[in-house]
Protein backbone atom coordinates (compact mmCIF):
# COMPACT_ATOMS: atom_id res chain seq x y z
CA UNK A 1 0.00 0.00 0.00
CA UNK A 2 1.42 3.68 -0.61
CA UNK A 3 1.45 5.76 2.52
CA UNK A 4 0.10 8.50 -0.22
CA UNK A 5 -3.07 6.45 -0.80
CA UNK A 6 -6.27 8.40 -0.41
CA UNK A 7 -9.32 7.81 1.91
CA UNK A 8 -11.93 6.15 -0.67
CA UNK A 9 -9.47 3.73 -0.77
CA UNK A 10 -10.71 0.53 1.18
CA UNK A 11 -7.09 -0.76 3.48
CA UNK A 12 -7.85 -4.60 3.26
CA UNK A 13 -5.41 -7.03 4.53
CA UNK A 14 -3.68 -9.88 2.45
CA UNK A 15 -5.88 -12.01 0.55
CA UNK A 16 -8.44 -14.05 0.33
CA UNK A 17 -10.91 -12.30 0.80
CA UNK A 18 -14.68 -11.66 -0.17
CA UNK A 19 -15.82 -8.68 -2.74
CA UNK A 20 -19.24 -7.80 -3.00
CA UNK A 21 -19.58 -5.85 -6.61
CA UNK A 22 -22.70 -3.88 -6.24
CA UNK A 23 -23.27 -1.82 -9.33
CA UNK A 24 -26.59 0.04 -9.46
CA UNK A 25 -28.18 2.25 -11.27
CA UNK A 26 -30.51 5.11 -9.75
CA UNK A 27 -34.32 5.97 -10.46
CA UNK A 28 -34.57 9.30 -10.41
CA UNK A 29 -36.58 9.12 -6.99
CA UNK A 30 -34.60 10.54 -3.61
CA UNK A 31 -37.06 9.63 -0.32
CA UNK A 32 -34.58 8.72 1.68
CA UNK A 33 -32.05 7.41 -0.52
CA UNK A 34 -29.12 9.13 1.09
CA UNK A 35 -29.33 8.35 4.47
CA UNK A 36 -30.24 5.08 4.31
CA UNK A 37 -26.88 4.74 2.06
CA UNK A 38 -24.97 6.66 4.65
CA UNK A 39 -26.31 4.41 7.40
CA UNK A 40 -26.00 1.27 5.66
CA UNK A 41 -22.37 2.01 5.03
CA UNK A 42 -21.91 2.91 8.99
CA UNK A 43 -23.97 0.07 9.65
CA UNK A 44 -22.12 -2.65 7.35
CA UNK A 45 -18.94 -1.08 8.78
CA UNK A 46 -19.74 -2.62 12.15
CA UNK A 47 -20.47 -6.00 10.93
CA UNK A 48 -18.03 -8.50 12.47
CA UNK A 49 -15.69 -9.92 8.66
CA UNK A 50 -16.08 -6.10 7.20
CA UNK A 51 -12.70 -5.13 5.83
CA UNK A 52 -13.36 -2.19 3.59
CA UNK A 53 -15.77 -0.23 0.80
CA UNK A 54 -15.08 1.55 -1.78
CA UNK A 55 -18.27 3.38 -3.52
CA UNK A 56 -18.37 5.64 -6.80
CA UNK A 57 -21.41 7.41 -8.51
CA UNK A 58 -21.48 9.53 -11.82
CA UNK A 59 -23.64 12.08 -12.68
CA UNK A 60 -26.05 9.72 -14.51
CA UNK A 61 -27.02 8.19 -11.72
CA UNK A 62 -24.66 4.95 -12.91
CA UNK A 63 -22.42 3.37 -9.52
CA UNK A 64 -20.43 0.81 -8.16
CA UNK A 65 -19.94 -0.31 -4.57
CA UNK A 66 -17.54 -2.73 -3.54
CA UNK A 67 -17.43 -3.67 -0.62
CA UNK A 68 -14.75 -6.19 1.28
CA UNK A 69 -15.57 -8.78 3.73
CA UNK A 70 -13.01 -11.64 5.50
CA UNK A 71 -15.56 -14.70 4.96
CA UNK A 72 -18.81 -15.90 2.72
CA UNK A 73 -20.11 -16.36 6.28
CA UNK A 74 -19.67 -12.98 6.81
CA UNK A 75 -21.57 -11.44 3.93
CA UNK A 76 -24.26 -13.75 4.63
CA UNK A 77 -25.04 -12.44 8.01
CA UNK A 78 -25.01 -8.98 6.69
CA UNK A 79 -27.50 -9.66 3.83
CA UNK A 80 -30.14 -11.09 6.66
CA UNK A 81 -29.17 -8.17 8.55
CA UNK A 82 -32.72 -6.95 9.70
CA UNK A 83 -31.88 -3.15 8.45
CA UNK A 84 -29.99 -4.27 5.48
CA UNK A 85 -33.56 -5.92 4.66
CA UNK A 86 -35.51 -3.01 4.48
CA UNK A 87 -32.97 -1.35 2.74
CA UNK A 88 -33.08 -3.66 0.03
CA UNK A 89 -36.89 -3.89 -0.34
CA UNK A 90 -36.82 -0.17 -0.59
CA UNK A 91 -34.05 -0.29 -3.19
CA UNK A 92 -35.96 -2.63 -5.13
CA UNK A 93 -39.36 -0.53 -5.17
CA UNK A 94 -37.91 2.67 -5.18
CA UNK A 95 -34.43 3.47 -5.54
CA UNK A 96 -32.56 1.58 -8.10
CA UNK A 97 -33.75 1.28 -11.77
CA UNK A 98 -31.74 -2.11 -11.94
CA UNK A 99 -28.94 -3.29 -9.98
CA UNK A 100 -26.74 -6.64 -9.86
CA UNK A 101 -24.41 -8.18 -7.21
CA UNK A 102 -21.85 -10.03 -7.56
CA UNK A 103 -19.56 -11.87 -4.56
CA UNK A 104 -16.24 -12.88 -5.60
CA UNK A 105 -12.98 -14.17 -3.78
CA UNK A 106 -10.43 -11.75 -4.27
CA UNK A 107 -7.36 -14.08 -5.10
CA UNK A 108 -4.81 -11.41 -5.88
CA UNK A 109 -3.73 -7.63 -5.41
CA UNK A 110 -1.48 -4.96 -6.50
CA UNK A 111 -1.18 -1.09 -6.22
CA UNK A 112 0.04 1.61 -7.68
CA UNK A 113 2.24 4.09 -8.29
CA UNK B 1 -31.61 -10.55 -16.02
CA UNK B 2 -33.83 -7.46 -16.08
CA UNK B 3 -34.78 -6.88 -19.93
CA UNK B 4 -34.56 -3.02 -18.63
CA UNK B 5 -30.59 -3.48 -17.92
CA UNK B 6 -28.90 -0.34 -18.76
CA UNK B 7 -26.19 -0.68 -21.24
CA UNK B 8 -23.58 0.37 -18.66
CA UNK B 9 -24.35 -2.94 -16.88
CA UNK B 10 -21.90 -6.12 -18.40
CA UNK B 11 -23.53 -8.72 -19.54
CA UNK B 12 -22.24 -11.63 -18.29
CA UNK B 13 -22.62 -15.45 -18.36
CA UNK B 14 -23.26 -17.53 -15.35
CA UNK B 15 -20.19 -17.31 -12.85
CA UNK B 16 -17.73 -18.76 -12.35
CA UNK B 17 -15.60 -16.03 -14.13
CA UNK B 18 -13.28 -13.56 -12.82
CA UNK B 19 -13.38 -9.99 -12.36
CA UNK B 20 -10.68 -7.15 -12.06
CA UNK B 21 -11.42 -4.56 -9.30
CA UNK B 22 -9.51 -1.66 -10.79
CA UNK B 23 -10.12 1.19 -8.14
CA UNK B 24 -8.53 4.39 -9.19
CA UNK B 25 -7.76 8.19 -8.23
CA UNK B 26 -6.78 10.21 -11.37
CA UNK B 27 -4.46 13.39 -11.36
CA UNK B 28 -5.40 16.63 -12.98
CA UNK B 29 -2.92 15.30 -15.50
CA UNK B 30 -4.93 14.87 -18.92
CA UNK B 31 -1.91 14.42 -21.46
CA UNK B 32 -4.26 11.80 -23.64
CA UNK B 33 -6.36 10.13 -20.90
CA UNK B 34 -9.37 10.41 -22.16
CA UNK B 35 -8.26 8.61 -25.67
CA UNK B 36 -6.34 5.71 -24.26
CA UNK B 37 -8.74 4.81 -22.27
CA UNK B 38 -11.45 4.85 -24.19
CA UNK B 39 -8.73 2.72 -26.87
CA UNK B 40 -8.05 0.66 -23.85
CA UNK B 41 -11.50 -0.20 -23.61
CA UNK B 42 -11.68 -1.00 -27.24
CA UNK B 43 -8.40 -3.02 -27.47
CA UNK B 44 -9.90 -5.14 -24.49
CA UNK B 45 -13.30 -6.35 -25.56
CA UNK B 46 -11.50 -7.52 -28.00
CA UNK B 47 -9.18 -10.07 -26.25
CA UNK B 48 -9.96 -13.98 -25.95
CA UNK B 49 -12.42 -14.11 -22.72
CA UNK B 50 -12.90 -10.71 -22.56
CA UNK B 51 -17.11 -10.57 -21.27
CA UNK B 52 -17.65 -6.89 -20.38
CA UNK B 53 -16.88 -4.29 -18.26
CA UNK B 54 -18.52 -1.39 -15.84
CA UNK B 55 -16.70 1.73 -14.82
CA UNK B 56 -17.71 4.64 -13.25
CA UNK B 57 -16.10 8.08 -12.20
CA UNK B 58 -16.50 10.84 -9.87
CA UNK B 59 -16.38 14.75 -10.07
CA UNK B 60 -13.67 14.35 -7.84
CA UNK B 61 -11.61 12.08 -9.88
CA UNK B 62 -12.23 8.77 -8.20
CA UNK B 63 -13.01 5.96 -9.93
CA UNK B 64 -13.72 1.92 -10.14
CA UNK B 65 -13.70 -0.29 -13.25
CA UNK B 66 -14.79 -3.43 -13.19
CA UNK B 67 -13.94 -5.80 -15.78
CA UNK B 68 -14.86 -9.28 -16.39
CA UNK B 69 -13.20 -12.19 -17.93
CA UNK B 70 -13.59 -16.30 -18.89
CA UNK B 71 -10.22 -17.30 -16.88
CA UNK B 72 -7.24 -15.81 -14.95
CA UNK B 73 -5.41 -16.80 -18.02
CA UNK B 74 -7.48 -14.43 -20.11
CA UNK B 75 -6.27 -11.61 -17.72
CA UNK B 76 -2.93 -12.40 -17.85
CA UNK B 77 -2.57 -12.35 -21.67
CA UNK B 78 -4.32 -9.03 -21.81
CA UNK B 79 -2.14 -7.49 -18.95
CA UNK B 80 0.83 -8.23 -20.75
CA UNK B 81 -0.95 -6.72 -24.24
CA UNK B 82 2.30 -4.41 -25.45
CA UNK B 83 -0.44 -1.62 -26.06
CA UNK B 84 -1.94 -2.35 -22.72
CA UNK B 85 1.66 -2.32 -21.24
CA UNK B 86 2.39 1.35 -22.66
CA UNK B 87 -1.21 2.65 -21.09
CA UNK B 88 -0.16 0.87 -17.47
CA UNK B 89 3.20 2.57 -17.62
CA UNK B 90 1.57 6.42 -18.26
CA UNK B 91 -0.99 5.66 -15.91
CA UNK B 92 1.68 5.24 -13.17
CA UNK B 93 3.64 7.54 -14.27
CA UNK B 94 0.95 10.19 -15.22
CA UNK B 95 -2.89 9.68 -14.56
CA UNK B 96 -3.30 7.83 -11.42
CA UNK B 97 -1.85 9.01 -7.99
CA UNK B 98 -2.99 6.07 -6.74
CA UNK B 99 -4.17 2.64 -7.72
CA UNK B 100 -5.80 -0.75 -6.61
CA UNK B 101 -5.88 -3.91 -8.87
CA UNK B 102 -7.93 -6.78 -7.18
CA UNK B 103 -8.31 -9.85 -9.51
CA UNK B 104 -11.57 -11.81 -7.99
CA UNK B 105 -13.51 -15.27 -9.10
CA UNK B 106 -16.65 -14.27 -9.17
CA UNK B 107 -19.13 -17.01 -7.56
CA UNK B 108 -22.74 -16.25 -7.81
CA UNK B 109 -24.93 -13.36 -9.02
CA UNK B 110 -27.75 -11.83 -8.53
CA UNK B 111 -30.13 -9.11 -10.05
CA UNK B 112 -32.68 -6.83 -9.42
CA UNK B 113 -35.29 -5.19 -9.35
Amino acid sequence: MSSSKPNAFAGTPEPPYYAVIFTTQRTEVDDGYGAMSDRMVELASQQPGFLGVESVRDASGFGITVSYWASQEAIAVWSAHAQHRIAQETGRSKWYAHFETRVARVERVSAGP
